[in-house]
């Protein structure tokens, strides 16, 4: 039996074959009995009742919020929704790059007092973007970048990963100094939480942009206000955030160089899709035994 | 003599070698005496003085204003800067599909409030863009909607000539129902003034949005209200209009489905830098004798 969370949907069924599958709105008054995978997010309480459970996979490309201590320790495999919500990430990624270096914010406040308001901005022609980890989001950054006529730098990892696109894979500090964007694309993990620190930011350009299309607590939020309200960075395209919702108090909201954006960036109707064309195809991988796909690293975090 | 409309400029006068450069603030009291060149827009009414002209190049990639009946008829050779804003104006074309595609307005609204305002948008990937003219930006977009994932349709006016990245060259009926986003990216010219007119607009999606970063006036403005109001098409996103600037009684300004910029996608350092170089690299070709670049076809209108 396999209960996934949410609607019903054929191409599960299908994929599932002979092994029956059911869908529910909740996983609360679940009993598990017979359960051998869930696809959902899966309270950490429940893993000790689950007993035939062998298989979680998450609605999420990051399943920082997925790996309690429970799942860490379990042996059930974890598996991820990575991939679906790459390519939108990437077009909020170049999105937020033009919109701080055009001014969008500036042409919106004269379309609405229908003001000709006319000056010189910026272009990302020649420009370095520093992508702060590869994966699905910052590899079709890098590709967009490129169509941009950008140079590219990239820190990863896994280096022997093949980087297309990058120009240079460099340390932290290298990003940090020479990039005129320094886009964060990683997942949250132990590694990454609050790498971006006051100390980091004081080694950006006092002409660069800073922005967020992954995960709040990468970025220690007092730095980054001081570094945006001091004038050590020129800006930032927050899509993600510390606290979220975002407080209606967050001083971030007013900033006039923050554009905000509610973690919406892979909204779309295209991270849907590929969300589930990759829990269809796992369902099928399931069943008919072989190797499921996006099996996360529990030590890794993702 | 070369006369330059102008701030002095090191590069230009390199560039000219033993021929003297005059920079001067207007050509309102230029005698044109001893005059071989202009760099500027040359008033209609002084070609008749300027007996010993042979070149005047616009400082503006689109010389729909510089061909006057006098500069038609006249033997002087008009270049133009086309490919200076190129690059620039591929990038706000990107841009204002991305702002109309996730409703960016929509999240600048929410910003003000304070507001987290969350759902569910589009995104590029998948989608067809048509572009209307494969002169410097429109192959630049057409680079960069591959980089999209985007499928590229395109209509030229000389379809022998290379289109790279373009999917499929097609006529205008095709470009037009088949696209979701239809971008203008061609020259104002005799055969493309009011080529969107009412018939046009009703053959495009209900769901597609109309892009203009050329000139004003390639689109009938009456017939793209009307098409914008009643739901013929989605939205727009205008950097150029028909009448500029656009007169605060503009109905666009106000439009929730249009985003208006004050013709200032091709604004940008980057846009300034190339024009410099085009024409220093267009001064050392006049004074050796080699052949000019841009030289405009008086015929076609660019």
């Amino acid at each position: 039996m396999i209960v996934v969370v949410g609607k019903e949907n054929p191409a599960y069924v299908e994929a599932a074959g002979a092994v029956p599958v059911r869908f529910v709105e909740s996983l609360e008054h679940e009993t598990f009995d017979g359960v051998q995978a869930v696809i959902g997010h899966l309270p950490a309480d429940v893993l000790d009742k689950a007993r035939e459970l062998r298989w979680v996979h998450s609605p999420s490309a990051g399943v920082d919020s997925d790996l309690t201590p429970e799942m860490i320790a379990s042996p059930v495999v974890l598996t991820s929704s990575a991939g679906n919500g790459g390519i939108s990430l990437a077009e909020h990624s170049i999105l937020l790059m033009m919109m701080l270096n055009r001014d969008v914010p500036r042409w919106m406040r004269a379309q609405a007092e229908h003001r000709w308001d006319h000056y010189r901005h910026g272009e990302l022609a020649g420009r370095t973007v520093g992508i702060y980890g590869l994966g699905n989001s910052g590899l079709d950054l890098a590709l967009k970048a490129k169509a941009f006529h950008m140079r590219v730098l990239g820190v990863r990892r896994r280096p022997e990963q093949p980087s297309p696109n990058v120009d240079e894979l460099c340390d932290f500090g290298t990003l940090l100094s020479e990039s005129d964007f320094v886009v964060v694309t990683t997942p949250r993990t132990p590694a990454t939480t609050g790498v971006f620190d006051r100390a980091a930011f004081a080694r950006m350009k006092p002409t660069a942009y800073f922005v967020n299309i992954s995960r709040g607590g990468i970025a220690d939020d007092d730095a980054l206000l001081e570094a945006l309200t001091s004038g050590q960075i020129a800006g930032a395209g927050l899509d993600a955030h510390g606290v979220e919702p975002l407080p209606p108090d967050s001083p971030f909201w007013s900033l006039p160089n923050v554009v905000v954006t509610p973690h919406n960036g892979a909204t779309s109707d295209g991270t849907l899709r590929r969300s589930q064309e990759i829990v269809a195809d796992n369902i099928r991988r399931f069943v008919t035994g072989e190797p499921l796909h996006n099996v996360v690293d529990k030590a890794a975090g993702y």
